[in-house]
């Protein structure tokens, strides 16, 4: 175990998180609500366990192996949640640690998923924290401490791979600092441009700073009990609309398109599934949900785009209640859950790209059954997907079946709500979306759940954020022997 | 194609049914409730088809490509099932053929849903064939055909693959028909044991019979309303519990246990999985539904180990209505519901051996996080198990999940019950189980849903226990490509 690298990398960490916090204390000094103590406190407890430990920490070399990556990157996402909660608590907001820890964790994983029952007049400072928590999250926190401390680098793909979703990496250049680099200004970039067009379209600046980060990181965080409902405007539910599905598409795509390379888009199959499954599945639930709105097809159409989005990128905003929906459009909302964005992007799930791969393995299962001594290749983007990258894949959708299910046995333990509601409060924490069904639907939240409940959703969506792996190995023996 | 050899394969078929109705005839005329027409009827329409098609179609060879196969044995359950609902409809019992069709095919595939509203009060000639399809479906119509006229069993490997549950083939002995015939004894043997056993019990013969049956196929079927509640005896529950289980059990352990070998049963992993999850669970379960027995630990236990076994062994008898029990009860039986039995037995569900067989897949990846280098094997019943074994098994549970998932949406459109009814509806259907939770619980039934869901169910049944790929190959182009 290189354990200096490891403290060093953890203290890294802290530093950024407390250089994280800067934004937020400006909202707090500029509105001055009076939670700008919050962060400062948390601030300074942040830079008095970290720069210590940071400068004493001399690694002999920046070697990470395999192992230790994966315990780095958990761990970080571990801290950065615990501290990353106090401003909540000290600020008052959420006084409850548990209520506190299951916000963070929501915020930084993208889930979007609240314990608050009223989100309306709350210290402005705060509640940026709490949307800018889904920002970072998004694209990854080590990929941002690789970006800001580029020196990291050493061999730290381990740690670039624990954090990106999606079952392969793509490195746009040769070395993980600068492409990190690269990543955070186009998606700063992307950001910005949706803050313009949110205030174009009449919202201010604090608002939409809070809308833009909650759909850049496809977390859903809001400042309005309505949501996205809350302004009234369709012309603002088409753009977040719009920028959630560009959301989650892969970045790399983007950093090609810049570099003029149009036909990687274009040819794109994973984005072609991504599009495709949601033009089809929003188009049902459009004709569904047409008796609701009176047979107007726009009307009804741009509702069930915008949830549909925002379910299929994991953010979670709501313009209304799909509890209210019939019961197939509901299902197909259910099915979306599970879906997610492409890799690669700030969305969660299982990704576009796995269920591809593994609808493309069953109908290879059943051509077989044809042609059985024929060798039958799984092709993906023109290529022949290997064998053992096709295995995991469905190890990984085995595994992340099995979290849900066990999630909610877990979450019946209660005795609360309904099948439901327990089956998909599990789903939505390890999909990263945010609302579920039933008593976590968009009209509701997680605040019935007892504490250790709220710390299991927290454990959940970490899971899920990081991919399953890297939690389910912090809890193997292995990774604590010597 | 070999076009003769199918047709004279489906023309045995038609026979066999013809003489498996013959015990219901002769019940029919020992009650004389007016239904022995029916079977007259029906035997003289498969034998009008069958024999002159039987007689007539002279194959050149006996060989049956894997293709044939698939086709032969999906064909084979839907002309079973078509001619097996006659009796229903032609007595009056079941007047809709969809229903008819539905309680047929429920039947033959022991899964033991049902769209009866009233099954006190029938002709008892027709209830018994319908428990008399549970029996012969649960170790399979081919197996049967097989061990009548084994002069079929040229090359038929094929058929009895695409037939028999599990991911691998045990062949007990060198020669098909041999096999069919030894599981055949086997299984008639362990019904009249049981048989038996209910009537000292105090069960009379019919009754018997008719759960003996029900058991032996893990069907589910009843004579009773409130099943084997009816009986009001703690020590017919506790006899049927323990031959749920045991028809839970793969049939070639019973077969080397006859033949002396209890170390194959003693050192048998996955009869080992299915008793310990088994255990757990009802364990679990007894504890979470002791208050409402008011404190009595035997019989709260009683009812979760019979309800359990019911499930886990996909048979679907109740001794009371778990839907009443806590959520966290629900979502374990919930859970159960997925698991199904051994390999090999007559149980639905994904069987243990896969569950297994992933598990120890999830728990490999997570190994590779700390030895990414190093070969890691799994080993099942302590011999490493074939990749390609292991990637078939992840790509089976990807369908069985998506058939489920992909069920319960076509089902929602209805626009009847909630989510748990419409879900648990799809996974009751291709786990073979029968009751589900909500409305199709143990005491609902499916009478609600329209007849085109009638037919969807029992596609879905029939996928479920012809597992899934011979179903979904019957809808490949391919198949009907010359």
């Amino acid at each position: 175990m290189n354990k200096k690298l490891i403290i060093r990398l953890l203290s890294s960490i802290l530093l950024v998180e407390a250089v994280a916090m800067i934004p937020s204390l400006l909202v707090s000094f500029y509105f001055g609500d009076g939670d700008a103590m919050a962060f400062i406190v948390t601030m300074l407890l942040l830079l008095v366990i970290g720069l210590p430990v940071h400068i004493l920490s001399k690694p002999e070399n920046a070697n990470l192996r395999a192992r230790e990556g994966f315990l780095v990157v958990p761990l970080a996402w571990v801290l950065l949640s615990v501290f990353g909660a106090l401003p909540f608590v000290i600020s008052g907001m959420i006084p409850n640690f548990a209520d506190a820890l299951f916000e963070s964790v929501s915020g930084f994983t993208t889930t979007g998923a609240s314990i608050m029952t009223d989100v309306m007049n709350q210290p402005r400072g705060v509640m940026f924290w709490r949307s800018f928590t889904h920002w970072v999250g998004g694209m990854g926190v080590l990929v941002l401490t690789l970006a800001l401390l580029p020196k990291l680098s050493g061999r730290t793909s381990h740690l670039f791979k624990a954090e990106s979703p999606g079952p392969t990496l793509s490195k746009l250049l040769p070395r993980m600092g600068d492409t990190a680099k690269v990543l955070y200004l186009l998606y700063g970039l992307l950001t910005a441009i949706l803050l313009v067009v949110l205030m174009l379209c009449g919202m201010n600046f604090y608002d939409a700073s809070i809308h833009a980060m909650g759909t850049a990181g496809t977390g859903g965080f809001s400042n309005y009990s309505a949501s996205i409902a809350g302004f009234n405007s369709p012309l603002i539910e088409w753009v977040v609309t719009l920028f959630m599905l560009l959301f989650g598409v892969n970045f790399a795509l983007y950093y090609k398109l810049l570099r003029g390379d149009w036909r990687e888009m274009k040819n794109n199959e994973e984005l072609r599934w991504f599009l495709g499954i949601f033009a089809v599945l929003a188009l049902i639930i459009t004709l569904i949900i047409l008796p609701q709105f009176e047979g107007s097809f726009f009307t009804a159409l741009r509702y069930s785009s915008f949830q549909l989005a925002s379910i299929m990128s994991t953010t979670g905003f709501a313009t209304t209640d799909f509890n209210l929906w019939p019961i197939a459009a509901r299902m197909l909302i259910f099915f979306g859950m599970f879906l997610g964005g492409c890799a690669g992007s700030t969305a969660g799930g299982i990704k576009i790209i796995r269920v591809g791969l593994m609808t493309k393995q069953g109908l290879r299962e059943i051509r077989r059954v044809f042609q059985p001594r024929k060798v039958q290749v799984v092709r993906f983007e023109g290529k022949a997907v290997e064998e053992s990258v096709l295995h995991q894949v469905c190890v990984f959708f085995f595994m992340y079946l099995a979290l849900i299910i066990f999630g909610g046995v877990v979450l019946s333990f209660n005795g609360l709500y309904d099948f439901e509601t327990n089956f998909t409060a599990a789903l939505t924490c390890v999909s990263n979306v945010g609302p579920g069904l039933g008593a976590v639907g968009p009209a509701g939240n997680f605040a019935g759940y007892s504490d250790f409940s709220k710390v299991f959703c927290s454990l959940l969506m970490l899971a899920g954020r990081l991919e399953i792996f890297p939690i389910l190995a912090l809890f193997h023996p292995a990774m604590w022997r010597k």
